[in-house]
């Protein structure tokens, strides 16, 4: 493997759905959103992206069975038109050619199934408990809007990592979307924050899907 | 993006002009006196450069607006024949041919335009709070030149980063140059030895545009 | 040498070995435990692996001939039929795309040998002093067949290094197979646990043996 | 420049010469080594290796004028019938690939010229004040020589950097040769040291000049 690797396992149906996308990062807000996302939607495992840029480690299971780290791609079985994609990792920092090259294969994968909208969980560090939802959008239009449904807008500043990323490459390729950011005190995975954020994305993807 | 890309916004109308770049670096020297260059020649947006070794993160405006970090190239709408290079981050400390190559694509540009001359804008360290001007130069001719202008020939040393090695790349092209270094006492931005620089760089451009 | 490159000395009289591979790494049980296993079963070099990416050093012997660090394959004169696989060095922690690329050329190997069993050895921190030989496998079947044979299982946890990735790579190339690791409490050579493994490996070795 | 280039400034009249490296490193003997060799031997500079994996910075002379980082190659005008190379800087320590290139590219140039015998000069630490020469060599016979004249053999270690990369892929290339060592305490420049190898490595240089 000299080249990430993409590996269908099957094509779920979906048709220009929208892709939401949380990956291992500050207070595991994006990875614990995305499962319980996965879990309420009834979602189902339908790719696997393997990269020669992810750790040289194993995944071993509470049954001692082991596996490459990897990027998971979900589909619900029926209802919502999304796609969800979560992983082990996120390529190391000091590889960031190898970051651009994995979110554009995400991206073209993305295409295929002509999205045209991607939303970003994310968290940010903070140093108040209060628990805050804070957005970044691709327009103006998107911020207000996430705005005038409870989040903050997260203006003048940088989001690192693949929740910023992705958002900012699928913006050069004509998408639209956000990044949903939830405030975090620790470095643990914080679930409280998670689930501010995942009650918010609720908000979000309901008009969307009664739209569809 | 798997490679620097650049994006033409309209073609400047400038001859043989002389670029001048100011990127973030030791005390935002660079940076700081790139903008009051762009603000004071009421220069416009003409072209951006993208590449993978950027950091992967995206930089949000005060309205919440994301968008890639990147290089841009401004030209006056009149008046001074120059093209100011600025930019939001530089390449990261361990990926240097990334840096190489970066610098390679500007000087690629600058040759499609005729540029033949080029001043890079930078900050050095100093334990003094005197501020001073210094310079190094592709020839003697330049530094000396400099050097009765004002400026302190930076001698026997060694310049990290961009404004080093884009006056290092240009002179192994042919062309000819100077890089002008504000002394500065700490990491944060530091508007007062900015403002020497830009100050000493008026100075060096006013009669170089006489002559055009 | 701009890539790995295997130097073959001769070729061994092996069908369809079970590699077994112990490199450098945490209290040094792997490369141990493979030089034990060396010297049990007199096996010889027959091939050496060389890589750009191996750290920039020469190994120099008691007599003062240096040479490039490198992998290095071992085979039984006669008896057992397996292949073993250790070496100076691992590939560097920041460059894992070169030892995604040294590991595939491994595999590589082991596929013109028809070998479809790989048993990788390592070492594990722990805070206690007592030695105990941990088993992680490609199918659930190994790992309850080592457990009964007196390993723990590795259960939700991660493998780092070379150990781990062989045996992910393996898996995914339709290997099956084994990673057995040392608990031990120092970086230093921990040569006791390295003894546990070697006597846990020898009861596995030999009714594969047998049924050969 | 996106790959390592070098710049011939005129063919000198060497025939199978032998090649002496002294690079920037521990205690700077190298380099220090290098200089002294190229004073003495009355040298010229003609040929220079740039690189892009060399730091991003521009040398700076004391008029003030810069130039990239390089590699240089000197021959005598006359006499002995070796070539010196020395340098500002060495490949950064993160970047191991780049650094088998330049030696690479270093020992092709060595090809062409018939060169069939290397000297590479370094330094180690030593916690003691007494300045000591050690040597490795590509076979026990240089190394014993070496020792009979003074050296002490530097057995069962390994040697960091350009001085034992170049050795070990010479070596590989078939090429003879062995690396002289100068004991330092510290990681200043160590002139008493250096001055220890180069007195040895005269000593080293003599018959075999008298043997052409």
């Amino acid at each position: 493997m000299d080249r990430p690797y993409l590996r269908m396992l099957f094509r779920p149906q979906v048709k220009e759905p929208t892709l939401i996308t949380g990956l291992p990062g500050f207070g595991n807000i994006g990875k614990i959103v995305a499962n319980l996302l996965i879990k309420f939607s009834q979602a189902e495992l339908f790719a696997e992206l393997y990269s020669p840029s992810f750790p040289d480690i194993v995944i071993v299971d509470k049954g001692g069975v082991c596996r490459l780290p990897r990027y998971e791609f979900y589909a619900p079985k029926s209802g919502r038109n999304i796609i969800i994609l979560t992983g082990d990792v996120q390529p190391p920092l000091d590889d960031i050619p190898a970051h651009y090259e994995v979110c554009g294969m995400v991206l073209d994968l993305m295409d295929e199934f002509g999205c045209k909208y991607i939303i970003t969980i994310g968290g940010i560090p903070s140093s108040q408990p209060v628990k805050e939802v804070y957005v970044a959008a691709t327009k103006p239009e998107i911020a207000v809007d996430y705005m005038e449904k409870g989040a903050i807008i997260y203006g003048g500043g940088r989001i690192m990592g693949a929740s910023g990323l992705l958002l900012g490459l699928a913006k050069r390729r004509g998408m639209e979307g956000a990044c949903i950011l939830g405030s975090t005190m620790g470095l643990t995975a914080d679930r409280e924050s998670a689930f501010q954020v995942f009650k918010f994305l609720t908000k979000i993807l309901e008009p969307m899907q009664e739209e569809v």
